[in-house]
């Protein structure tokens, strides 16, 4: 019987799962809506349920499930299997792997933009690279660190907080305690932020017929699809944007020198238009060192179904494969 | 008859190399006086010597070399075993792997700080702990990574410049061709120049007397000696040096989450007075993330012989010991 993994991508709203082969094929998919805010009881059991329902079909698909995976919107301890702290689940302390016991199949979790850059590497625009990092650019920026060929993920597996470096100090106050964090300067929030502040400058800018007028239309859109028309204050915002971002990948480029850095989340469906950009500002800078190899800066590919193809690739990469 | 590695730790004025036990015990070390100035021809001749005598006490002590590893100051290709480039040897493109060849024996290079890092993880004050990173405070500042167990160089050996991140986006002019580099920060030079300027500001600071009247005098003392007098000039340039120093570290605190961060360089002289500071300026930001470990901040231990026995510990390692 062919062996498969089950890889669940757990979001405060729905938790999505999939059945996947060791060659990172999704057999079957399945997603559960839940509602993070009613507890850790309730989110649990549809937890539970979905994977039983994932089970069921793996025996009907013919395929022997081996372990489980998951990826988390917060900080996990790999180590216990457990969600210590997640603002999105509203939730502290969920004791996951423990609770799942009685599946009797071993249950591994990471933090999701660990197992976005695993499955990247593994599956993705990463593939066959051995040092990869992932920058999901949503309303944080999360990490992930694949370092000669293997996830890295620190002490508990709360290291690569790459969102959660100061690039300036003293600068914008972060939820985390600290000031100046690069997920402040650098995330599709702070995008919102830059472009909500241009357009209170210039009320005369292309952004406020893009937003019909109404700056709370304003989304990760309205800049760089204002800036492509040549409105001069949109490019304003994405140049502004550019640079941030740029400073976080160069620090990043020479912090670890890998071959490949990945961008994800919101922000990465501008595609190459934004590539193009950071590349630009990147390579204008020599990557920051004289004589260093060329970093490839790229968009993720596996788009939404990174997630569960990740957990898997997790799931995976714990069992020795 | 006893394995033994060579180590040799090079400097723009000296090589220093020793025949190191498994166990980081040196048995016969040397050292030879060069000058990096002379040019590549005189340089590589000086290495070949020192190892030449090296291997001929090894002869003596018994002892079988196996392989031969060395720290660089400077940018290196461990793949290729080149020098780069290294500023302070006033050099570029040295084949020095290939120089060695007719030595017969395994020759492996790292960066200073890479080695050091190593050597302080198997023999010396980091022993025992999975993810270490060094930072060593100097004229710039080196950074070294252990990693999952493992020294994590980067593509082509060129990762790990800790030094080389921004933590001031648009600050103060680097080397390198960036602005606001941590190194202009927090490395020894650093706060000689916070120290200066300073002085400069308050012509009553005690620092003029320890520096004899003359600013020429400052050394990485200055500020350190007098602020432990109560100097109250002197205690403002300790502290702004420790806030930018403590926000370096908490930036890899959360990049890496390692168990143990050591100090080297000049400015780790400061032993437990440095330490305490640095560790009550990270704990009062609780280490930049709800519910982490706790990560330890230590003084490197090898001191003088770190770059030898970190070099051996590299050709140790690169043989799979």
């Amino acid at each position: 019987m062919e062996k498969s993994y089950i890889g669940v991508d757990v979001g405060g709203m729905s938790i999505k799962g999939g059945i996947v082969t060791f060659d990172g094929k999704i057999l079957y998919k399945s997603t559960k809506k839940t509602d993070a805010k009613l507890g850790m009881g309730t989110f649990l059991k549809d937890i539970k349920n979905l994977i039983l329902d994932l089970l069921e079909n793996a025996k009907s698909l013919k395929t022997s499930v081996k372990a489980i995976g998951f990826g988390i919107p917060g900080v996990v301890n790999t180590e216990k299997g457990t969600i210590d702290f997640a603002t999105n689940l509203y939730m502290e302390n969920v004791p996951l792997a423990e609770y799942l016991k009685d599946l009797h199949l071993p249950v591994y979790l990471s933090n999701d933009a660990n197992v976005a850059c695993l499955g990247e590497a593994k599956f993705g625009a990463a593939k066959g690279f051995k040092n990869v990092i992932l920058l999901t650019l949503g309303t944080g920026i999360g990490g992930g660190l694949i370092l000669d060929g293997k996830l890295y993920e620190g002490n508990e597996g709360k290291g690569a907080e790459l969102g959660h470096a100061t690039i300036v100090v003293d600068g914008i106050s972060c939820s985390c305690g600290r000031k100046g964090c690069f997920e402040r300067y650098a995330s599709a929030s702070a995008l919102l932020k830059y472009t909500k502040e241009e357009m209170l400058n210039n009320k005369q800018s292309l952004m406020w017929d893009f937003a019909k007028g109404d700056i709370e239309n304003v989304d990760g859109l309205t800049s760089f699809e204002c800036a492509k028309k040549g409105d001069m204050s949109a490019n304003f915002v994405v140049d502004k944007y550019i640079k941030y971002l740029g400073e976080g990948v160069l620090n990043y480029c020479n912090i670890f020198r890998p071959e490949i850095i990945l961008l994800g989340g919101g922000v990465s469906n501008q595609g190459s238009y934004l590539i193009d950009k950071v590349t630009a500002y990147c390579a204008s800078r020599n990557y920051g060192y004289k004589g260093t190899p060329k970093v490839i800066i790229e968009c993720a590919s596996l788009k939404n179904d990174a997630g569960i193809v990740g957990a898997a690739a997790l799931a995976m990469e714990r069992e020795g494969n």
